[in-house]
């Protein structure tokens, strides 16, 4: 089971400019093969599937605590591609042409099937589906394809990166580009832990360093680059036993944060988009309801929830 | 972002019988349309994607919340399918016959792609994909789709139940049955405080009331069918304000649970399956390796993670 | 637009023995690639993009008065699926074991998706999609796919009525067989009239004489292979410009009927199912809560429709 | 089984100026989760599915009438959409370049796999699929899976009426929006009358009033938005039953219409396109051809269709 | 089992002016459902799945043979896409804009999942798939279906001929029609052979004679309109049996090629697209290493392959 | 372009009795995600869409030649399904019951759809499709795919071995593992190559050395472990510059073969099953038809093709 915190992984910036056809390619990172989905649902389920969890104790920890950070990323991507399609429905619901500005855009659906919102779809609209999930049981095969998925997820964020200038996909691909490093490379060390094979020289994957890109330059200075997180109260004690050694990269030493989770930050409230209903045509009356239904169950006068733009 | 506990929400029997038949049926309700990654990602992405959440913030508590209850599901489903085929592919690893037994199953890849183990797919063998998730964002329409959504999961639940008899499938069910209907009952209550609807007449939809099920009753009595659970430390503070008055079917009171979880049980151990591989076709040295790398890293002994069959 | 008439184009025997597995290969005749809703889907909307209608008028006619038909078709095969599964799911709604009985059928979807009932899938339970149309806009190329489509529907027509001995599917296939092979003969005049090819040696395709066939002999006896109906209280008047000449097999002259449609036959009223929940986990209820309706509405007391086993 | 009338359910405009961008997204609603395709087969299977069809007459038969009707709303979703391609295609064929200004289209394949014309597909290219019909033989989930569908078919409607200014979209969504609200309201009030539930308050969904498009008017004005037509010569004579009633709205009695169907409006003869073969490279050639059949069948020199540019 | 030389079957000219929009219309050959794939993979898998191949040799030489060119067809077409992307892709790899020219392209994913190269997807971004595959072992409607293919492929390698005006899409459409022509007379002939139909009065089909295109013009004076080629070193010796009599169009006899295949032309070296890290963000560290394992391996100072522009 | 040669890439058994069942399960080596089609289509598109082939030159034969030897994969892959399947639809065309007995296999398609024969689908009946084709241009990260590929693949073609007991399915993974292992190989010794990496402890993945099953014992006895063939008369003459080293499993020397393919086996001349239609209902008349028509053609009396059974 999870417990659930309602803060992003990392800060993301406020709307500003909106950007629908940057962020119909954004949904690539969220519902691509390759995308977040794909990671957080293979460790996932690799996770709930492992034979043998006691004999195998810390490559289970392993991923079933990178599983739960997978978790924060596609809660960020979602984020991203909210942010950055902010603004681009604000018209008059029920009126003509209110929505016209968008009848061009790549991934319509976007705003006929979301309020101006992320879908579970890649960049060519395509939605994401169980056979990306690789789940073998064999768990020296499950490493292997795992180090693998993040190769392929590090390439198509580097690649949104070069594509989409937009502040928050920006942002997005800054913190990813470094955590998911990590990830391929706690992969890449178990897999060596358990054969013995050298797989070091493989990094950085494709061959661009993470530290040249400036977004991600804060994160590595943060030393996000180098350590892996529990994501569990109490659990997964054991991942010590094989994410170690020096950072392939850099040669510093890889460690597990005592911290259990990144303190991460409030996400931003979005505004609402009337011109596709979010969260209603009428959001004040929304507001409203809500008012006195918090009132009638006692609750504070002041929503309790942190958001970044309280 | 979340945090993961290594408990399942509820104790599931060890392995018996095994029964591939009955595991391919089961996976409706993990990968079909109305199965729990539906639940789970529909109401995980509707949460991600809410605009005014400080405005309508007992509704987003109750959308994000209940999300986080429904990791919980896949996880539990997912158990079941594995306990369920456990015993399948004990035979040797790489010698003819060893999987015989299973060539006329009807879902082969729970043992070509899987280790004996549950796929993202639904009783058919077809995957789970994007389309199945509804995030208008329109609020009052969005949670006229999580009440249907609900309905037929429940039909689903039912049917399953009435269908394999395997005791995990039917321990499984008998809780499903019960939190699932809480989480229907929510979004019925939700929508009713919006609009002023009077949706409790709908109440058991289908009409089989949860009570008359013998593996519903054990969570009847600890009072499963009338509380909502944070699954938050500190967050989603708010669901009282929409999580309120009598139980349709039973006039008992609905209230928000103090603890924040289920207390939940662990997992069972499952045993490898050398004839698909998993952990490995030879699971005694990978217990060696682990246990090496546990030793060099300082670690106990003795695995740290707690199972039902430690 | 269109008008419905509340009888199937033929009659079908009573529900008898339940044949769930022969129902999942029926399902081929339904939402197959060669399957009745593509033959409805594409005329369909071939008629819909029809191009210079007046100056191609006969070809117009014909095309959309063979789409009508074809929804008799996908009308005749869901009544064939859904008799063929009457008597498979008895038991006692919500409880264990009462469809222990078709775990291991080949679509178990029949009876946890639909009630007892037919779905929109193949023989596979792969659901038929709209990649399955076909509609060029270019007459001579639709019509040379319609002809391969029909040929295509008869071979899987023809394998149905080999591999599926229930009484239901035997007079399925031998009525759609005989109205099947009209179409065929139909696309085919038209392509001639067209560019004066000759295709009439193409036929029977594939070669197995229809008439060889015990359950189409009632049929063409009643001489069903022979004419076209316009499906149309006044409109498609030009058929005979296109569907006229001999028979390419017994030399017998093509020709419009003077009514507008098959008599055809009352359908049978299906009993409920109620451990799938059809029409409800207590059907008496509905029944009377129906009655109720209907008498303040001052409908007669027995219901108004007609059906075979009144 | 069906008649057809070559008739539309309503007037739209001729062909103006070609809108391929706006026509590629009202595909949306035509091919989408909720568009008319998914209305349209989901009320028929459901009518085929039906168990108990004398005890439930009522209800059978408001099914299966609305099922006629989405006939009506696929056929003028397509009309929509072919209008507006109208034009964009009337280069020489065989030319380099005579499609030169559709390559940047979002749907190519209107083009390419189409004669500029409608496909079945949604607003990102993707076919309907038969995963989107629901037809579980549960009375009380069918009715309330119509109800949410048709709310979110509404939603889509309104999207698309704000995004798409093309006057035949526009003419196209103020028809829907009226009678697909009709819809939306007799689910609701059959459901109302299974179970007793309220359901009144939920209208309208989304919550924007109907009277409020401009191009919803004139079809208010006639009443469209109080009556359901049985759209059969002589069956489905119930629907008093369980359509009656204030109209949730207005507070106007909703009835049943004596006419069988509305009168309707012939559609536009849409002029070829020859670019595309519509069609054919030589439309004269079919045209000479099809004078010369019709001559040869004793038909009338001038054809017998209607067509509203006649 | 296949021996594989490298050349294109026909000449192309260099990367000149990118054109992304163009390329993913150049899709449709290759991904679409009457894309080179499926011609490559129905004539493939029909001569796999040839029952009673020494009874009907010439029939099955003709299928295994024309399969063999298709190859050369999905390696053509591929080739142009590549030439169409090449020069859009050429910024500095890891550079945030270095690929924000293309972020509204039509199919993003020739630049995120791909190298600005060719995906196994149609126009609409869709992958191709098994279901294109028409292979019912029944000769008569193998062939009738193969015509229709022809058929359908000719019209879409019109259409992108009409659409797309680079010269690297010009240059591959005048080929394919010539070639793609002698197939779908190859196949035409054949059933006419087999059932004694006429079917020459249906050419041209599209109804847009092949030697009115300039690009097809120099194919057709080197005879490629009239010749088949065995494409095997020994096999397929029994083509003139069914490969014979008139040209439809211009009357010239039909023959079987003496040479094995066309000469065809080396394909041009095309350069990094570093943007996109193709074939690496350093493609000169590549060349290195490979120049001192061709050393190490004992092969010539310069690479043995050749190429166009070598 | 490719030259096909009528042979099997090693010898089948002849057909004995019929597996329907183990069919369906082989056909996950063919049209599995990690199937033949996939390894094909894989290695063929990477070839296609090399940039910078000559400065590259010796992974681009690499990869262009072991796409080549793929073919031959999917080849014997459906000669195997085939072989399986013979004997299995041999009742009478057109007669009830001809195919009652295949009624209940997993995969009724492959006598629906398919003339008793293979299939482009899965084990579970799902269609290939293109979405399994990485090709992302970066050399490093596409042969990193390749590996992990290779070692799903080997892990199908092991669990297949251990399921299916019959002598054609046998035959087929006892070469499959042999030569795929080659593959598995030299794409690991390309990347090692190319970073300097050391991958040879991964092997045997999974860890289930070849050399223990004896289905694979005759290859390895012949050295078909050890070497790559260049499948091309002249072409990819620079293998040796990534394919050698010893072989990590037997210390054994990889090598280049002299020969450009393996000598190979005729195919077994499969006999008609006339249930299915294949070649035809009556195999005799089209034999006749045949016979009439090569010798107008001059050709020899007796067919020239070489089969096994001759």
């Amino acid at each position: 089971m999870i417990l659930r915190i309602d803060r992003l992984l990392t800060e993301l910036p406020a709307p500003s400019d909106p950007d629908p056809v940057g962020a119909s390619a954004v949904q690539e990172l969220l519902g691509g093969k390759f995308g977040e989905m794909s990671t957080f649902m293979n460790y996932t389920y690799q996770s709930f599937n492992f034979r043998s969890r006691q004999g195998a104790r810390p490559f289970y920890d392993l991923v079933a605590s990178i599983a739960a950070e997978e978790f924060g990323h596609i809660e960020l991507v979602a984020a991203t591609i909210n942010t950055m399609l902010t603004g681009s429905a604000e018209g008059t619901p029920g009126q003509s042409g209110a929505l016209a500005d968008v009848v061009g855009t790549r991934n319509t659906q976007q705003f006929i099937a979301g309020g101006a919102a992320a879908l579970v779809q890649d960049s060519n609209g395509k939605p994401w589906n169980g056979d990306y999930v690789f789940s073998s049981g064999d768990l020296i095969e499950d490493l292997t394809h795992n180090f693998f998925l993040e190769t392929g997820a590090r390439n198509n964020k580097l690649k949104i990166y070069e594509m989409v200038d937009h502040p928050a996909a920006r942002a997005l691909t800054g913190y990813l580009l470094v955590r998911g490093g990590v990830h391929q490379l706690a992969y890449a060390r178990a897999l060596e832990n358990l054969t013995g094979a050298d797989l070091m020289k493989l990094f950085p994957a494709p061959r661009i360093p993470t530290d040249k890109i400036p977004e991600c330059k804060p994160h590595i200075k943060r030393g996000e680059h180098l350590k892996l997180y529990r994501f569990s109260p109490e659990d997964y004690q054991e991942l010590a036993a094989v994410f170690n050694g020096p950072h392939p990269e850099t040669g510093e030493e890889l460690f597990i944060a005592e911290e259990v989770s990144p303190e991460g930050a409030p996400a931003y409230d979005l505004p609402p988009q009337p011109a596709v209903f979010a969260p209603g045509p009428e959001p004040k009356e929304i507001e409203e309801i809500a008012a006195k239904q918090r009132k009638a169950a006692g609750l504070p006068k002041k929503p309790t929830g942190t958001v970044a733009n309280a």
